[in-house]
């Protein structure tokens, strides 16, 4: 490989080979242990950044302002960090309307009121008419840390909880794209998950937010950890009617899905039905399911099964290829 | 004004003015002053943003890795946080060649190491061919605040000092771009101010880093704010032969040009000399010179004043078209 693919930047193998060949390894400390989470640095705080560059900048139910807010939020809250304060740094394309600068902004400032954060610091670039694409955001969150997820607590018999259906975030911009030609009434469920802030004293062992390389490359991460196997079970998976209709005429796997509101968490099996509960009673929850388990029977170490309608196992693999670029 | 220019972002007036009615109106909170400073939050917590777009992306003396860890920790060196963490994020365009990345990654983790910051979080966007630029990369840091700087104690009769001379990163650039026409042996002044750190101590008023826009547009910034007016001398102020040849040759004037490695600071005129001392004996602040002085008689409130070789004096405004599109 001689040259920066799009692969590179999917969320899959070919990107985490990517950044732990050119960054975890050469950058190695103690507070870098993947460049995807969020850093749990000394005296309490917690530290993570994303940039956004999701194409189009408007989408059903979001767009790139709300997009950036709630997708570094979200790293810091399946962090076990209470989200406070976000920097805003702004790459503009020379030429974009000042209307649509204006509505991503007012955008930000409504996810973050919702957020319950404050843009403390920020930066504005602009670049030519073609070094660019209308706008990218960086948006860099610090907050407190109040949990400390502990995967090596996870075994056999804990629960697998996702907290919402998958994929309308990847839909909705593959619909406001019209590369597809379907129709389908589908919003993002791009959204902070304060509401997951709380469950920290539930004692989950792990939480993650489904993004880039969906639910299936979430999981893979997680089981290729651990020395047990995780099996979740595909009658369970909560899918809205235009995911699962879009995924069958378009042959996508909704696995492989990102959303931006939604996130898993591994529970013990005696507290998986409180906090599937606590999650349903927030709106954003109202789907949320208990979706597999921690495995040492059926599969080897460090796989992730899916348990098929038909009654099958099927070995899930993470993301290789881009599905989709500029999802977020 | 209905599309975005340039101009607004270029570091001057334009630029302040979008980021005011934009951003900092419509954001108001008590930590977000200014868009362009260091963040300072609740427990002596430092922080701070930049997305880094320089073009070329290799420079003689620098590349767009080195700048965009010294360009976040001078800024926040300058605010009196010391520097402790960074986040790294890479938007890269398809194509561009891994060697590249990596001379970059390599430049990042040297330039890490010197400023002694740990790279803590990361993140990586891959855009089509087009759709970007080669590479931006955005930095935020957090630190420990050392320092309150106080611009309210500025008072007539203190000093201002430039801890090097001016316009060798905005000269590099040009060369770099073989745009116009001159060949010149100079070096971008791109480095981290690590060295001033302790300075914090020798109760400074106010330092800023020399960035966009120049030392005329960082002064104005503070004369602005001041019941005073800001006199600086031409004859003081120290220039590298080949900024002069060029500033003479292109007309540029070198008070607007940007650098990346150099501050000034104000400073009781009493510990003037102390300081300029301390200065002086890093070898990057071997060139350190008084510049000039804050009055109360010879310019109006919130003037900054240049006092001509030949005798005259000449009010400085900031900058407001842009001089050289992504110099950082």
């Amino acid at each position: 490989m001689k040259k920066i693919s799009l692969e590179m930047g999917s969320g899959g193998k070919l990107m985490r080979d990517f950044i732990d060949d050119y960054i975890v390894k050469p950058f190695n400390n103690p507070f870098l242990n993947e460049l995807t989470d969020s850093a749990l640095l000394p005296n309490n705080i917690g530290f993570t950044t994303d940039s956004y560059v999701v194409d189009p900048i408007f989408f059903p139910g979001g767009d790139i302002g709300s997009l950036s807010v709630n997708g570094t939020v979200n790293d810091l809250i399946v962090s076990g960090v209470k989200p406070e304060f976000l920097s805003l740094s702004l790459i503009i394309e020379e030429g974009l309307e000042i209307n649509s600068v204006k509505k991503i902004l007012n955008s930000i400032k409504k996810s973050s009121e919702e957020a319950n954060v404050l843009i403390a610091t920020g930066d504005t670039k602009v670049v030519r008419q073609g070094q660019g694409d209308k706008i990218f955001i960086n948006t860099a969150g610090v907050g407190s840390i109040i949990a400390k997820p502990c995967p090596k607590k996870i075994k056999p018999g804990d629960k697998i909880i996702t907290t919402g259906t998958l994929g309308e975030h990847s839909l909705a911009i593959m619909l406001a794209r019209e590369e597809f030609g379907i129709e389908a009434e589908t919003k993002s469920d791009c959204a902070p998950l304060n509401f997951l802030i709380p469950l920290w004293k539930k004692g989950p062992y792990w939480m993650r937010d489904i993004t880039r390389g969906g639910l299936a490359t979430v999981l893979t991460e997680l089981s290729e950890k651990l020395p047990f196997s995780l099996i979740i079970k595909e009658e369970k998976i909560p899918l809205s009617s235009p995911v699962q209709a879009a995924s069958e005429l378009l042959g996508i796997d909704p696995l492989y899905l990102a959303c931006e509101g939604r996130a898993l968490l591994v529970v013990a099996k005696e507290k998986a039905d409180t906090v599937l509960n606590k999650i349903r009673k927030n709106q954003k929850g109202k789907k949320a399911e208990i979706i597999g388990f921690v495995d040492d029977s059926i599969g080897k170490p460090g796989e992730l099964l899916l348990s098929t309608i038909s009654g099958g196992l099927r070995l899930l693999e993470p993301l290789t290829s881009e599905l989709l670029p500029r999802i977020c």
